[in-house]
C-alpha cells in the first residue's frame, strides 16, 4: 500500500511510484504508434485510408465503459472487504486479549496459549494468501516443533485456530471458564474463521474469466479502430489522441486487475505485514513481552 | 469456475476458453451478414436504402446501455452472494468441528454423527442445486441406508440438518452439554441453514423475467437497426462494426444469464465440487480420517 | 414470478407472458401515431415543422435515464429485499423445527402448538400483503375457532407471532425450557418478526411519488417531443423509431412500477403461496403428519 | 408520505400533490424567460448573439448527470434507511410485547412499566426530529409529572430507554428474570439505542455542505448558457427546451434536497407519526387498553 | 461539519464557506487562462492552432465521469461508514450506561471506572484520528497520572478498552456479575474495538494510490486539450467553457480527496469533537455529574 503526503498538483502529474504507467506503458506507445501509421498513410495520400466518423465510436464507447466500470466497481469492493475483514482481525484479536483477561486473569497460561496460537494464526493466512514462507514468523511464537506441526497441516491458519479452540476446550474442561465464558471466547474464533474464510474466497475466486476477456477484447478491438475515426478530423494529432484514450482505459483495465488481488505484493495491495504487526503489538502487550515497533512505510510502501 | 495466471495480452485476445464468444458467435454473425447486406444494396444503388444518422442511436444505446448494465450487476451480485453463502458454509462447519472439540472432546461419538451429516448436507445441497445425482458421495458418509433415506426426502439437505440437529438433542438429553453447549453449536447449524435457503433463493428465484425479455428485445433491436446508421459514413466497413456492437452486447447478456444461475455446471459458475471438497477435508482431519486431496481444476477448470 | 427454461433467441423476441409490452401497447401506440403524424405534416410540406436537431435530446436523454435508471434500482432492490426476507422466513422455521425438537422432544404438545401458529403465521403475512382472504388455509391449520380469533385481530400475523410467544411462554414457565432455551427459541421468533416488518416496510411505504411524476412526466415529454428531433433526418422512418424508443423508456417505467410492489399477484411479483408451502412442508414433516405437494407453477407462472 | 393508488398516465402528467413542480417553479421560468430573451434578440438581429454548438453542453451534461445522480441515490439511502430504523422498532416492540408476556407473565406490574415507557420512548424521539411538541402524547402514557421529567432531559428519547432500562433492574433485583431474562429483554432495548441512534445520524448529518453548492451551481450555469446553444439550431423553440431541460434538473435537485431530510413534514418524508401510531396500537393490545385506530392518510398523506 | 439552514437560490450561487472553489481557484485560472490564450492565437491567425471537432472529447469525457464518478462515490462511502461508527459509539455508551445501572445499581464504584474509561476512550480515539493533543480531555476525566499512563501507551484508545475490560473483570472475579453479565457488558466493549478498528481502518487505508494519480491525470490532460476543441466554435468564449469545465472536475476531485479523509478538520469533516461531547453528556448524566453543554456551530462549523 502506497501511504504518501498529498502533493502538489505538479508532482502528481509526474509521480511513478504506484501508477499503472509503467506496465501499461508499451501498450499505450503501441496504439500511439498504430495512430502515427495510421496517420502517415492518411496524409501522403499515397493509400485510401478508411475515415469513420467518430460517432460509432460514442456507441462503442458507452459499451466499453460499461464493461470497464463494472469491473472496477467489483474489483475495489474485493479490496476494500478484504481490508474490512483484515480490520476485523485486529479487532477479534484485541476484543480476545481483553476479555480473556477478565475471564481467565491476566497470567493464566492457557491465555498465553491462546494468544500465541493466534499470532501464528495471522501469520500463517497472510502466509497462505502471499504463497510466502513464514516459518520464521511462526517459529518465533510457536517454536521450531510446533511450527513445523502447524505448517504441514493441509491449511496451517485453520490448524492454528484450532489449536487455540483446543486451548478453550482444556480451559473449560479445567473448570476455568464455564459455558458462558467458553461461548464468549469462541465467538472471537468464530470471527477469526469468517477472517480467514472471506480471505481465502477473495484470493481463490477471481472475477468470472470471461469478464476478463470481454472488457480486453473490448478495449482492445476500441484503442485499434479509433484512429480511423479521429484521422479525418484530427489529422497529425491522431496519435497522441489515440493514446491518451489508450491509457486511460488500458489504466483502468490494469488497475482492477491489481485491486482484484488485494492479497498480492504489488505497490497497491493491502498491507497484510502491517497488520499481522499490530496484532503482534496487541498480544505482545497483553502478554507483557517486549513489544515490537509498528512497520513503518519503506520509499512510501507498507506492505 | 477457471482458474489460471494472468496471460499476456496477445493470448488473453485468442482465448476461447471460458469465453462467451463461442455462444453468441451465431447471433453475432448474422448481424455482421445483415451489416454486409445493407451495404451491398447501399453500395449497389439498386434500392434506395433507408439511411439514418447514428444520433438516434445514441438515445437508444443509453437505454440499452442501462437495462444491460443493471443487469449485469444484478447477475454478478447474484453470483458473488452465492459465493459468500458457500464461504460459509465453510467456516459454519470448521467452527463446528473445532467448538464441538472443546465441549465434546475430540471423540464423543455423538460428534462424530454430528460431522458426518454436515459433511452429507454439502453434498446434498450440491446436488439439489446441481440437479446432480449425489448418491455415491452421501452414502461415502452415511453409508448406503442412511443415505437412500436422506436422498428420499423432500428436501435431503434440510434432513441431513435436522439430523444433526437430533444428534444434538441427543447430546443435550444426555447432559452432555447443557443449555448454553446447545445454544452455541445450533447456531453454526442455523447459519447451515441460512446458507441452504440462501442458495435456495438464488437458484430458484431467477431474474425478472422481463427484464430477459426487454434486455434481449432492444438488443437485437438496436443491433439490427444499427446498419441503417452505419451505411451512410461507413460504407463497406458497416458488417465490421455491426458485428463489434453486437459481440460487446450480445456478449453482456449472454455473460449475465451465465452468472444468473452461479449453481450450474458451466465454465463461469462456481466450484461447489471443490467447496465440497474443502469442506469433507476440515471434517476428515477433525476425525482423523484420511485426509482427501483438494479438488484440482482439470484444464483450468474447477467445478 | 415466472418461471421458464431459457428458450431460443427466436422465442425471446415473440413471448407475451410476463412481458410488460400488453400493458404499455397503447402508449406505445399512441407515441408511434405522433410520430407518423409529424412525418406526415412534415413531408406534405402543407405546414412549417419545426425541426430541431437530435443534440438536444441527447442532453435530455441523458437526465432521462439517470431518473429511470436509478427508479429502476430502486425497485428491484425492493423486490430482492422482499425475496431475501421471505428466503428468511423459511430458515428461521426450519431451525426452529430443528431446534425445538432437540429443546423439547419431538413428540411435545407445545411444539406442535408453536409449530402450527408459525404455519398460521405465514398465511396470515401472506394474506395481509396480498389483501387476500386466507381463512381457509388458516383454518385448516388453527380449526375455524382460533383462525377466527386471529383474523379478527388488527394485526393477524402479529397475532399469531404472539400466540408462539405465548407457547414458548407456558413452556418456560412449566421447566420444560430455561431461560436459555428460552432465548434460543424466541430468536427465532424475532427472526420471524422482522420478517413481518421489513415486509410490511416495503408493501406500505412506496417509493416517494415524486419521483413516480418526475419519470413519468419526463419520459412523456421525451416521447413525445422526439419525433420533430427525427423527422428531419430519418423522414417516414420517425414513428417506427419513435415506437422503439418509446417501448424502451415505458417498459422500463411500467417494469420498474410492477416491481416495486413484489407482493402483488402479478406475472412478476414473488410467490408467496409456494413459499408458504414450503413452510407447510417443513412443519407437517415435523409433526408427522401428510405433507403436502409443492406447488408448481401453472402455466409458467407460481404464484 | 403520499399513499395513493395508481392513477392512469393523464392524471399522472398533471398531479400536483407530492409534486416539487411548485417548488421549483420559480426557478423554471426564469429560465425559460431567458431563454426566450436570447431568442428574441437572436431573432432581431439587433445583436449578435453569441451561437455555442451543443456538443460543449454534452460534456458538461454528463458531468452534471454525475453530481445530480450521485447526489439523488445518497439522499435516497438515507430516506430509505430512516425508514427501515423506524420499521425496527416496530418489530422491537413487537418483540418486546411478545417475550416479555413469557418471561414475567402478561401482568406483571413492571411489564406495563416498560411498555409505557417504550411507547414514550417513539413520541420523544419523533418530537425530537420533527422538533414539534409531543406534551400530550407522552403525557397521555406516562402522567403529566413524568412526561414533564422525561421533555426536560437533554435527550428525552435516551431517558425514556433508561427508565425502561431502570425498570429491567428493578425486576433483575427482584429476582423476577435472570441474567439470561435480561439479556434477552436488553437486547432490545439496543436495538431501540441504534434505532435512535441511525435516526440522529441521519437527521443532524446532512450531506456535505459542498456537494450541494457544487450541484447547485453546475445546474443553474448549465440551464442558463444552454439558451446559446440551442438558439442557433431550435429558434423560438429555445424557451420551451431550456424549462423542460431546467424542469428535470432543478426537479431533481429539490427532490433530492427534500429527501435529504426524512423526518420532516413535507409530502414526501416518513409518515412517522403513523409508525408511533403502529407501535402505540401493539402495546395496548398487550395491555389490555383501548386500541386506538391506524392512522389513515387525509388527503393522500400519511404524516 | 457545517451545518446551516437552506439558503434560497442566489445566496447558494455565492457562498464560499465550504465550497471548494477557494481551493481549486488557481487551476480552473490556469485552464481559463490556457483557453484564452489558445483563443487569442486562434482569432489572430498569427499562428494556425490546431482545431479538432468536440466528438473525441466526448469518448475522453465517458472515461473522465468514470473514473470521477467511482472515486466519489468511493470517498463518500468512507465517509458515511466513518459517520456511522461514531454513531455506533454513542448508542454502544448509552446502552452500556444503561444496562450497567441495571446489573451493577446506579452508584457502584466499578461502574464509574467503566464509564470513565469509555470517555477518556472516545478522546482518545479522536486524538489519535485526528493528530491532536487530547490530554486536557483525556486528564480530566482520568486524573493526570491516568492519563499519561493512557497516553504513554502504543494505542491509548485500546488501551482504555482494556482497562474498562479489566474493571468488568474485577466484577466478574468479586461476583458482582456473573458470566452472563460479563457478557452482556462486553459485548458493548466489543463495539467499541470495532468502531475504533474501523476508524483506524479508514484513516489509514487511503484509496489507491493509482486512483489518484489517473483521475487526476486524466482530469488535467482533459482540460487543457479541451479549448483546442472548443476554439473553433466558440471563439472567445472559449476560456469561460473551459474554466467552467474545469470548475465541475477539479471541483469533484478536490471534493472527493476531503472527504476520502473524514476525521480531519476541514469544513466537510466530520464532527468528532461535538459526538465526543454527547458521549460525555450521557456518561455525565448516568453519574450524577455537571452535564457539559452539547457543542453548538461556531461560524456554522461544527468541529
Amino acid at each position: 500500500m502506497i501511504v504518501r503526503k498529498r502533493q502538489n498538483a505538479l508532482a502528481l502529474l509526474f509521480a511513478l511510484q504506484g501508477s499503472v504507467l509503467p506496465r501499461i506503458f508499451p501498450q499505450v506507445l503501441c496504439a500511439g504508434m498504430f495512430g502515427l501509421m495510421v496517420a502517415a498513410v492518411h496524409s501522403s495520400h499515397f493509400a485510401n485510408v478508411a475515415q469513420y466518423t467518430t460517432s460509432p465510436f460514442t456507441l462503442l464507447g458507452i459499451a466499453l465503459s460499461l464493461f470497464l466500470g463494472f469491473r472496477n466497481n467489483a474489483a475495489y469492493d474485493r479490496w476494500w472487504e478484504a481490508r474490512k475483514q483484515w480490520g476485523r482481525m485486529v479487532y477479534e484479536v484485541r476484543s480476545l486479549v481483553r476479555v480473556s483477561e477478565a475471564l481467565l486473569g491476566a497470567t493464566h497460561p492457557e491465555r498465553r496459549e491462546l494468544l500465541v496460537w493466534l499470532s501464528a494464526f495471522g501469520h500463517a493466512l497472510r502466509g497462505g494468501l502471499r504463497e510466502r514462507d513464514v516459518r520464521d514468523e511462526v517459529a518465533a511464537v510457536l517454536g521450531e516443533a510446533r511450527a513445523a506441526n502447524a505448517l504441514a497441516a493441509q491449511n496451517p491458519a485453520d490448524y492454528c485456530l484450532r489449536e487455540a479452540g483446543r486451548s478453550l476446550g482444556r480451559c473449560f474442561e479445567a473448570g476455568c471458564i464455564d459455558g458462558q465464558g467458553l461461548r464468549i471466547l469462541d465467538e472471537r474464533l468464530t470471527g477469526l474463521a469468517e477472517v480467514q474464510a472471506a480471505s481465502e474466497r477473495i484470493c481463490r475466486t477471481p472475477l468470472p474469466y470471461a469478464y476478463t476477456l470481454l472488457v480486453h477484447r473490448t478495449a482492445y478491438l476500441y484503442c485499434y479502430l479509433l484512429p480511423f475515426g479521429l484521422v479525418g478530423s484530427m489529422g497529425w494529432f491522431t496519435p497522441l489522441f489515440t493514446a491518451i484514450v489508450a491509457y486511460t482505459f488500458f489504466g483502468l483495465d490494469a488497475l482492477a486487475e491489481e485491486l482484484e488481488q488485494p492479497f498480492g505484493e504489488t505497490a497497491n495491495a493491502l498491507s497484510l505485514d502491517a497488520i499481522c504487526r499490530t496484532v503482534d503489538i496487541s498480544i505482545a502487550e497483553a502478554l507483557d513481552e517486549p513489544v515490537p515497533e509498528p512497520l513503518a512505510p519503506v520509499d512510501h510502501i507498507l506492505l
